[in-house]
């Protein structure tokens, strides 16, 4: 047994933590990037935390170009691993998978391929590039896992535990998902920059009955009172496990909520009344051409930068609504993640510690054989109940709270 | 007779069509910048205004590098104008007065020579560079008028004003800068976004008891009630006049303050606290190397564009406070500028048109001979009678407020 990991950054960090922690099970770590030096700095962090269970199991770093299926394929026959873990960016899934189908591997993601913000790859057709590999994947006999993070991931496992367990009727599956840390910085993203303010801006698409709805950005307000963390803002968003959930947890609306303070909303919308969030050049007075996004993106600090100090928590769940026994009941399943804990498991602050330890539980659950099947499944296909019992095991918990059944209500603004 | 004009940017434009509606008395008149099509685009527009009082008189363009003396000296052999009007950024000042001295040939400027933000050429130094010209223009038989604009400029013509009538005794001179003009752009900068920042995120410097004092930026608030325009809060701000004023007129207190709204200072404090208003480069992640504050003069509105559609009126002024015949006296004299007002009249807004309509005032005062003398001079050293009677005549009224005499309410912030 053996994982080969495609990736570096906060949430390859996290993964290869986690790996190594069960590597009596995941066996021999290979983690490649394009820049060796970002594999080789987690390896030294996990050595630095004694997070190598079996210290006899390899853990070794390797450089691949991602987009090159041909070095892909070459370095997966080379490495022979029973896994692949895409922990890279999410352009890079389709010729990850790619490759994994041309060398008869397995292959695991956190994140849908396309960005949601671009024209022409929206919401709706979001996966498509990835779910057109159904076929392949099962006719050369392997198993596809996409989707396997928090949110995408172990929220679709609360709406398909809800789906499996508490409710006999869905009528509505909100994902919330508010970071009340603080990181101590005026102002900073949590994960790249760049990413984060093009799907901050781009429009929100929601399921709802029977027709996608597409309205722009922060236009759907809610607030709503999180375990731990209190009540908190929460704003529409575009997210992949609105379209993955919608094909596969019959419901009447089904939408993803991200929590924005104030102070946060105000920076953004300043930053983007004068332009800063636009990827469109402008030529600066010395002819100097420049994307204003990548200006902010070295002006800000390195999200990396902010795990030592970072303080506070996450909650993220599913908050599901619908008929138990022909009673309306409404249910909040959720995670608290604290952000000095996972420093001081895996060296890195709670938002990449989310999406690193779903991803590990699901490829343990992959190796023991509690997930099969040959094809293409995203998270909320596979049964949520080994998953669940697993999870808390590997670094995150989890409870249900019941609330009481009561119509959202949604505040619709400008 | 004629002028020979240096700079053609906003305040360059409105001297430029001042000149051309007073050229009966002005001549014929020269307008010369390192790019001979920005005075070609002047030219035009004066000619389609129908500004030119006298057409037989010369209107021409001409290009020339303004950091060098030589061309300088050489442009001003050729053209022979009885007065030289800098009408550019504030660093050429003493290459034009270097040339002006070489040539034998007046001048006139409406802002102080250095940048008062940098480290070690702020307010108290402030007229050093130009002040040194003092001996070398009474020798050569010319004159210097500096800061002959608005503010520098008419504020310090008030003070004089009040000094010579209104009062026996000066405790305080506040000179109060507001513009409650709207140019209908969620931010922009009325002059230069890049010389506008730096101005604004400088320490400001104030003359109290016989001493400077030096504050951060936006600490130090008062809100004040401006005729015409209504309520503003104002903030303590490093400015040319607060160095000369305490020069020429005695006073406890000499301080400048400029309103700025709460919209406005949100904007400033989200551009500052993400970096962008700094002017050390930073590199992006393909190697280019950018000054962010070059970055946000590309992304905000070229000012010269607002002046159409521009509504709303500025108050400037100066108020003192003192004793008059053995009672308290608080008096605020003030113009109120109207952007439409200005626009009709020479297509620019009311910023610029507050600091042309001055500089040809004094340029008119000095070829009637109502201002004579050899030497360099600020404009509060000269007669504010003849100044105040024409000023209203070349497009700009003003009056006095008579104040309950009370101290400021100032407020110091954080």
């Amino acid at each position: 047994m053996s994982i080969l990991q495609i990736g570096a950054g906060g949430v390859g960090w996290v993964i290869a933590h986690k790996a190594a922690q069960n590597n009596d099970i995941l066996g021999d770590i290979t983690i490649a990037s394009r820049t060796i030096s970002k594999c080789e700095k987690i390896i030294d962090s996990i050595k630095g935390r004694n997070n190598l269970k079996d210290p006899a199991r390899k853990l070794e770093a390797r450089a691949v170009d991602a987009d090159d299926v041909a070095a892909l394929v070459a370095l997966i026959k080379e490495v022979k691993p029973g896994l692949v873990i895409n922990a890279g960016p999410p352009w890079i899934n389709v010729t990850v998978m790619e490759a994994c189908y041309q060398a008869r591997v397995s292959y695991l993601d956190t994140s849908v391929a396309v960005d949601l913000c671009s024209e022409g790859q929206q919401v709706p057709e979001a996966y498509d590039p990835q779910w057109a590999f159904r076929e392949k994947f099962e006719a050369a006999g392997i198993t596809g896992i996409l989707g396997a993070g928090f949110d995408p991931g172990v929220v679709s496992v609360f709406a398909a535990y809800a789906n499996k367990h508490l409710f006999d009727e869905i009528d509505t599956i909100d994902v919330m998902d508010v970071n009340a840390g603080d990181h101590g910085k005026k102002f900073a993203t949590n994960f790249d920059p760049e990413t984060n303010m093009l799907e901050i801006q781009g429009d929100s698409f929601f399921w709802e009955n029977d027709e996608w709805k597409q309205v722009p950005c922060h236009t759907r307000m809610m607030e709503f009172d999180f375990p731990l963390v209190g009540s908190h803002k929460v704003y529409s968003m575009a997210h992949d496990e609105v379209r993955s959930l919608k094909e596969f947890i019959p419901a009447k609306r089904i939408e993803f909520w991200m929590g924005f303070g104030d102070r946060y909303l105000n920076y953004f919308n300043c930053m983007r009344d004068i332009g800063l969030l636009s990827p469109d050049p402008v030529t600066l007075q010395d002819g100097t051409v420049v994307e204003p996004l990548k200006v902010l993106k070295a002006l800000l600090p390195d999200p990396t930068s902010l795990a030592p100090g970072y303080t506070g928590k996450t909650c993220i769940g599913t908050w599901v609504q619908g008929k138990k026994d022909g009673k309306p009941r409404s249910v909040f399943v959720y995670n608290n993640a604290d952000h000095e804990v996972a420093y001081e498991d895996v060296e890195h602050q709670a938002i990449a510690y989310t999406t690193g330890v779903p991803a590990i539980t699901a490829a343990l659950l992959y190796f023991q054989g509690d997930w099969k099947g040959h094809g293409v499944f995203n998270i909320e296909q596979l049964d949520p109940d080994p998953f669940l019992e697993l999870m808390p095991r590997i670094g995150l918990d989890w409870g249900v709270e019941e609330l009481e059944a009561k119509a959202p209500h949604i505040n619709i603004l400008k």
